[in-house]
């Protein structure tokens, strides 16, 4: 298979993970980028997903961090793998105010076992981005 | 004030901050027992909050698990404060089946800058309850 | 084999395990019990393992907590086997100060390719016993 | 206070309290960078600080990156104030095998209350620079 075969293959497995999480479509989450152990996604502050300030909830930014991590360790997978978070530790930088949330997700360590992962989210609010948390986690390998 | 009408004004702070929070509201979720150091909240595993196996999403056991920590430690507090999450890590132990998630936060350490805490998850199906997630953290005294 | 015979098994191998890390004796510490899915391990808080204040280091409470987890992990696993610490985290409670530091480490969940685990670490000084940290983390079992 | 007097003073107050911390001295660590928000500490595997296997201890590579992690909160911290370990999150991606580990702490959201600090710690042996751990935590300035 081509290479250019396996990332189109890659790609489309990621979305139609990403398809099946009701979860991404409640909070109108969208995969915006797939790159080799690098993925995107994004989110509106929603109304639905405040905390009690009127902020986005940390488990909005752990939503999203979380699945941007594991798909960044699903792109180095064979086809036929899901992955699933072991684990995974969010520090909050700072409140998540504004209009977007952005997840990037970065593959640090492949593992047949384990991959080790960590995530960047950043608040896009009038006066441009802001980093609002940081993850850092592990992503079992488990059959699709 | 006796300690009987600070133990009101206790529950009365959590429940009011509990209603504020958009996303325990989209997930069904319901404060079920306050006491001293030690809140319960409960969230069904609704359709819309789902992972790509069907199961419960991490950030539904994460949003109730961080939530419950939060008011256990909130319980500690003087009036006036609240509580923002500084991080929070979480272990996942089994997939989230079943139709109702059980979260207890615990306070392990109060201070007046930094507050740490626990949860446990739980669900529950007709086999009884499994542990699905561990949470271990650090919140952090805000003024209301 | 008998289940007496297979415990004390499990506590041969762990004491030799222990043996042959070399960092447990230079922090003079010791395997105080072991129990099923729980042990513990103490460790003098010695002049050559402080922090800059004089109070023991966060890496020596680490350290044994770790360490106390992994064999409380180790104590499920068929013989063969060995632990180690694929991640694990550590809040700090309180300054390590007195004589004896003693960490209790648990397996929280038992599972063929990852175990989390638990454990608290407490001082011991002339007014008792004061917990200074909590660890939760992973073990991946591996062939010894 | 001209810049360069800032810079000098700061390098002073984290060399003498680096120089404090006997646990560096017990693991042969080294101070070899300070930059603004960005501490590099090395350490040989010596013979006292390996785990079971032979390698180095996790409890060495958390000790150091912990440290690093630590200094480069403090570069950002005015005269007259320390840090302490709040929490940190360490994953183990790799044995530290070779002959020296080299830990890069840096200051990832310096905060009056709290600092969010991540450190990497990479092993050196004869085919060159190998990851072994990343670390994720928060420091809580305190007086010094």
């Amino acid at each position: 298979m081509s290479i250019e075969k396996k990332e189109q293959d890659m790609r489309k497995r990621i979305e139609n993970s990403f398809a099946r999480q009701t979860m991404m479509q409640t909070f109108g989450a969208r995969l915006r980028e797939i790159a080799q152990g690098r993925v995107v996604i994004t989110a509106p502050i929603l109304p639905i997903a405040t905390q009690q300030q009127g902020h986005g909830h940390a488990a909005l930014s752990f939503a999203i961090g979380d699945t941007a991590a594991g798909y960044a360790a699903l792109t180095a997978l064979e086809p036929g793998m899901e992955v699933v978070t072991a684990e995974i530790k969010i520090n909050l930088l700072a409140p998540a105010r504004g209009d977007l949330l952005i997840a990037t997700g970065r593959l640090e360590k492949a593992g047949r076992r384990l991959c080790v992962v960590t995530a960047r989210v950043q608040a896009r609010d009038g006066a441009g981005l802001r980093d609002v948390a940081l993850l850092q986690g592990t992503m079992a390998p488990v059959p699709a």
